[in-house]
């Protein structure tokens, strides 16, 4: 990766000018020159900084940063130059983003890659070491494919999209502009389909495909199944994680993140703009309306169908107190009996 | 893949032939034309759907399908050509599988896969792109390898089997006929097993070794690590959802359904014919027997002898109620201690 | 894989001079000439066993091993010569170790490989059928890297260490000495940063990397994303199994075991000799402290500084009980108040 950064040459940015590119008002100096960002308790000269996360505010007093991006809230106890704006790491992650320009994008089909002679490749497009394209496939201006990718017969990928290394594509997956999948995603592999014949399971074939909107990020080894005969949908601006599962005939709606390690099974239908924590696991069939928040390890057996904040999951306690929990509640229904005895006699008393 | 129905020749199958094939009963027109299949609520004329989740039944009525799959309950309700079975789901798998074909057997050893010369490769098997089949692997008739597979030292895939794309069969491991294996799987990968040796980890060498049955499929970045000394082993007809991993020295009965991201810790013995929700978790050393059904998210601390359905975990509530109640469940010792004073109280009333 | 068991001409060795070099107590036939290692219920002669786990204990009488490592309250069960030691899951793993050793190095590049001429490489490594090693990249002394392997630009991966098969190191990855890294694990890929501008997903740039130390073990598909800014830190004889997902800017503290599927959010700490159960979830910017044990599933949202075990969960129950008890805590606030109200009215009677 190459940026303005690692040459020897660049000097910085002007605070000053940063903040007239970004928006927000600089309190201090200006002209003090930005070449990198960092964080809050390791920073450096010539770096610039943010604080977001209130835990973190203890390092505010002692960073040696020469600017921290921050709300007005904090202004006071900013010992350097503070850059003050409403949402400071909204801030931090577009001067990160300039300072730290994305990889190059390179050309052409390297000399170890497999290229079907049927299928359609922009000519600006690159297709790294040991990757395949299958017949039928299409390949977007400026597309990135890197080492040791499978894609498979008719799949579409839109302009600029980058296969970081290693994801396989299975036969017939769409996906749209701008999209950056990681390494070992899969897509478009059978669902879990499977009717049961007097004891012996008969498979469903699994007719449909994946259709993956723009702007999409899909985390390392997370897989995301094909639909059975209706396509599985993950609209625009959907960020997945890592290790995330995707079942059959799903559809994710635009601009939802879903943290790592969360399972959906097939069917189920999420809104846009939801946010889904680490772990959780959500069932089939079910119907997840727009805007709905969902905590980690949460697990999800019915649609949600108001906006909000849904929780379960028994956070962590000392082994000794848990199995006593554990003993208590086993035998609630008995506590349930023992207030209603002891109600009625006291009705009795009464 | 190519199927009659993409054929445009194919006119399609006369419905009443379908049932003379598969069993059940037409209501309705015998010789109108099936070309497909589709879902219930997007089917146009020419496809048969089918109805067996009652939660598509508000469907029905406006259906654009054909003929409709479906159970005698439901037959009044049908707006069209009804063909009335006991199992619709199995039903629609069979003139599913019927209609669409699976992928062409392919043959032959792709010019860029790399075959150690002692393997024994069938001349009807087909070794797909940058491919490796490593010494002394043996690969049955009509096996299917996909691109980018590594099949190690020593290995043995029986007829017809299928590593899709990108798989990894560590040495030594074997599988029977008719396998589905889905990218990205690993198979025969070192267990977790060490000895603590005054703060430092030792390695147990794991020496066993994969060994699976006949008509077994395995999702995409599913993991199953060799035994220690003896061999892990997945029975026939064994179904493995996406992302599950299988510890060390397991044992999987026949013809049991393991749905997405399931985890089973090493040396434990799954029954025959058993169902595993999504997400659960299943400790080490333990028996599950025959016929247990464990639900999405489940957490296994024990062994389960009898069949029936078990299951654990908190489902989902708005954040607001679970935080009272988890406050709840830590004060519960609290509780049943104030109902006891209660009761002693009473007793002395009385 | 060759062993000296797997030489026919091998004759084993004597149990008496196994005990000279590993340690502990012959009771029995010193002169008996061990072969391999195997489990109890299972063994021939020519094989020694051990007795760790009560589970096993059942067998002892039976075994048809030559010998047994247990420990000294078995000695007066066992059938055979006994091999008496303090920890005899310990002296197995020392045993298995010596009898079957690793597989042997092999050195250079395969013709397949593809290796970057600015890349550095140790002439004593080897790197396998079509793995790629990028520019700027540095491969130590007998380092295997196996077939399909991605090492991306200047990585550097110390002595002695193993790639298996299919791992990808992302730019800048740099793994200490010894190592042993599984298929299908990915190193270094994006954290999962973004900041919310307005309903649309702004992607914060991952500059860091991932430091790994000497010693270290990673499972099967596991992935390690790289920091935002600083580097992810797995220090010395960390032991990771399959599916773990490591996020962005965690330190996991040497000699820490995490088993199967567990999940770490970003910027979280774990201190050192830490043993995590399978399935558990960790969220983020936590702080668990040295020697932490966290059991299977356990959900952890707030740092742990004390030492100990931490448990959270509920154990599986057949399905109508569960139910039941899920109602009951439902209505736990309900229940609270009964209790509470039967205080005032004994509270007035008294």
């Amino acid at each position: 990766v190459t940026t303005e950064q690692d040459d020897p040459a660049f000097a910085g940015y002007a605070l000053g000018d940063l903040a007239s590119r970004l928006g927000g008002l600089i309190h201090g100096d200006r002209d003090c020159l930005i070449r990198g960002v960092a964080v809050i308790q390791q920073a450096s000269p010539g770096t610039v900084t943010f604080l977001a996360n209130p835990r973190y505010r203890k390092y505010l007093a002692g960073t040696s940063a020469s600017a921290v991006i921050l709300s007005s809230d904090e202004l006071d106890a900013c010992p350097v130059s503070a850059w003050v704006v409403d949402n400071p790491y909204l801030t931090f992650a577009k001067v990160a983003a300039l300072l730290h320009a994305a990889g190059d994008f390179r050309e052409g089909v390297h000399e170890t890659a497999f290229v079907s002679p049927d299928s359609r490749l922009d000519e600006t497009a690159w297709i790294g070491p040991y990757s395949v394209v299958d017949s039928g496939a299409e390949i977007g201006a400026r597309v990135q494919i890197g080492p040791g990718c499978y894609v498979g017969e008719d799949c579409f990928i839109g302009e600029a999209s980058r296969l970081v290394a290693h994801v396989v594509l299975c036969g017939g997956t769409r996906i749209g502009k701008r999209a950056l999948v990681h390494p070992g995603v899969v897509i478009g592999s059978d669902g879990f389909g499977m009717a049961n014949d007097g004891g012996t399971w008969i498979k469903i074939p699994q007719l449909g495909r994946v259709w993956i909107g723009d702007d999409v990020e899909i985390g390392a080894n997370t897989t995301i199944d094909r639909g059975t005969i209706e396509d599985t949908v993950i609209e625009d601006g959907v960020k997945l994680d890592n290790q995330i599962q995707v079942g059959h005939n799903v559809r994710i709606g635009a601009q939802t993140a879903i943290a790592g390690c969360v399972g959906i099974a097939g069917s189920t239908t999420i809104g846009k703009r939801c946010a889904i924590g680490g772990g959780a696991g959500i069932g089939g069939h079910l119907e997840i309306g727009d805007g709905v928040q969902i905590t980690g390890m949460c697990m999800v057996t019915k649609s949600i169908r108001e906006p909000g904040i849904y929780s379960s999951g028994m956070p962590a306690q000392p082994n000794r107190i848990w199995r006593r929990g554990i003993g208590y509640f086993r035998r609630i229904e008995e506590l349930v009996r023992r207030v209603q005895t002891l109600e009625e006699k006291l009705a009795r008393h009464d």
